[in-house]
């Protein structure tokens, strides 16, 4: 298979990986890191995972700290590939500006948005899915990628998926997209079939995009197209964006006003969210089924336990007798707690910032 | 109070503390450790306990390797007042060894053994009883003291009492020593009130040990006065003796025979066998009532986690959500387990010896 013609990813790397500290630190961020053991960060296998896509058209966008350890994983990228944001200004103007710099080049591109720590191992339906999401968008849609829920989650916002779009194999039109929701309200959007996870993943021409955040938002629209047309105004322009999220900028309303496809995604996908995430990601170790291991397996010594470990301090991890563990081993700093605890390690960096530990966050 | 005349310490400072790895290493053992936060090592404390009954009269004997630790430690002891074993012999040898110098220096003195990595908090009661058990050993009789029980603890061997030994406060003759009973042996010996801890605490002049010896292992008796008489000869003699504790070696017949009286002790004792002893030797931390703390408060992180850690490695230690957790930090190793399973962190030893990865044990 070849590329898509006119297909562009943009790849937005941000996100510091509160929940996955000690591992993910504000200085080298969850995207920068090999979390699977697969040889890659989860940067540079996002890249991967889209090159059958899109060839070289790339553009990351990343915080300005982070622009130099980008290049560094991606070294193939040209200089204007990596967008370096002078500060945060949340995901509407990291992937706006992008397909603003797209747009110049390519009036007609179609961009795909994929974050840059997100894991799907099947490559193979996630090509398909992004050809026909590429194929819904040059008529103009805001697709996006609607992930079929494996349980009730409530850490993800949903969407509700309408009737089929015609002429194509599985998009259908977008009837609403929804917040987090709680508990109940998740089984009841599993259990009805109509609702999917938003991974945040989109498809859209780059014009089309930038039409609809300048229905909405037209002074950010016309601030990441100034950008574009003149980048040395970047540190000029940049701090007045407003700080919004795509979801809300753009998505959210384009559905309300029925402009919003879905294409449903039958592979898996994982955001790598906490380490109960990341334990499913790793296999298993020999003659240990119980154990996932991160690192080195000759680093790391149980008796009668389970769980997760990772040994990345370089030093010998022991446990004895505790099942579903998280032991998190780095050079500076150890976490111990479980699966069904992994999603309050941020209380852990948010006491450490408290203390005024930032060397450790 | 002054102390107790003709009264020396032998200090056996033996045992790898296999149960406290990797805090305690076969190269830098318990009794050289600080475990307690008490500013002293064990060791250090052992002596610093002994000094207001002996003085300056205190012999440790330890392995040879440990021997310039033992003397860095201690450095009010003279060179003769260490004597280093060229090999592992058992107890019987090394405190046979000492109570040999020893007579060649006082043949009416009354030694006290009384091992290195023991720790009793009270030494206003402790002092009390050695000095009953000292008289009582002047007149001829081995005395052992006899541990209150706070459980039916199945990790040591007990002595069973029985009438008073007239002329003395507390003094009770030994009907016999038995091994470490099963759990409804141990629940019957404490219920029945005869029983008491062996804690292998010895009191009995030099002379009597060596000649209750002479009546069952003459050649260790003889071996252990020969090198006492020809220092020079210890690398030449030591070899051939016999390896045996002194409870099997003297203890035992010599109960058997009628000649051990029983002092029982008020006060309580912990030999630090394992982790979840060491938990209830170290201070509450203040607003953690569950945690307790080795090394550093100020490195240690928990959320809603109680147990004890020990910072020693230099490193943040953060535990989340885990109850009765030990989570053991050093610079080459961390070792997690809980308080319940902390007998079984020898497997971990075990499995590391079995690496050949004696750089870890």
């Amino acid at each position: 298979m070849s590329t898509i013609p006119g297909f562009w990813a943009v790849v937005p790397a941000g996100g510091a990986g509160t929940r996955l500290w000690p591992l993910s630190r504000a200085a080298h961020p969850k995207f920068l890191l090999d979390l699977t053991g697969s040889g890659r960060t989860l940067l540079q296998a996002t890249v991967e995972r889209l090159e059958p896509l899109t060839g070289d058209r790339v553009v990351v966008v990343t915080g300005a700290p982070h622009a130099d350890a980008v290049r560094a994983q991606l070294p193939a990228l040209a200089g204007d590939q990596v967008l370096a944001e002078p500060s945060p200004r949340d995901s509407m103007a990291a992937i706006g500006l992008a397909a603003a710099v797209i747009e110049r080049q390519d009036p007609q591109a179609v961009i795909g948005s994929f974050a840059a720590d997100h894991v799907i191992p099947d490559t193979t339906a996630f090509e398909s899915v992004i050809r026909e999401a590429a194929e819904v968008a040059r008529e103009g849609h805001l697709v996006t990628i609607g992930i079929e829920p494996t349980s009730p989650a409530t850490g993800f916002g949903y969407i509700r998926a309408g009737e089929a779009l015609a002429g194509f194999a599985t998009a259908l039109r977008a009837v609403e997209f929804v917040e987090k929701p709680d508990a109940v309200r998740a089984a009841q959007y599993v259990a009805s079939g109509e609702f999917r996870w938003n991974a945040g993943m989109f498809v859209v021409k780059a014009a089309t995009l930038l039409d609809l955040l300048a229905q909405w938002h037209p002074e950010l629209a016309a601030g990441v197209r100034a950008i574009a047309a003149s980048p040395e105004r970047l540190d000029e322009l940049w701090p007045a964006l407003t700080r919004i999220a795509i979801d809300h900028a753009v998505a959210e309303p384009a559905a309300d006003a029925g402009h919003v496809v879905v294409v449903p995604a039958p592979f898996s996908w994982d955001d790598v969210g906490d380490f109960a995430s990341l334990a499913e990601l790793l296999p298993p170790v020999e003659g240990e089924p119980g154990l996932r291991v991160l690192g080195s397996v000759d680093d790391v010594t149980t008796i009668e336990a389970s769980g997760v470990v990772a040994a990345a301090g370089g030093r010998r991890v022991a446990v004895v007798g505790l099942e579903d563990v998280v032991v998190i081993d780095t050079p500076d700093a150890v976490l111990v707690t479980t699966r069904s605890r992994a999603q309050d390690v941020k209380a852990v960096v948010d006491a450490l910032k408290a203390q005024g530990r930032t060397d450790l966050t």
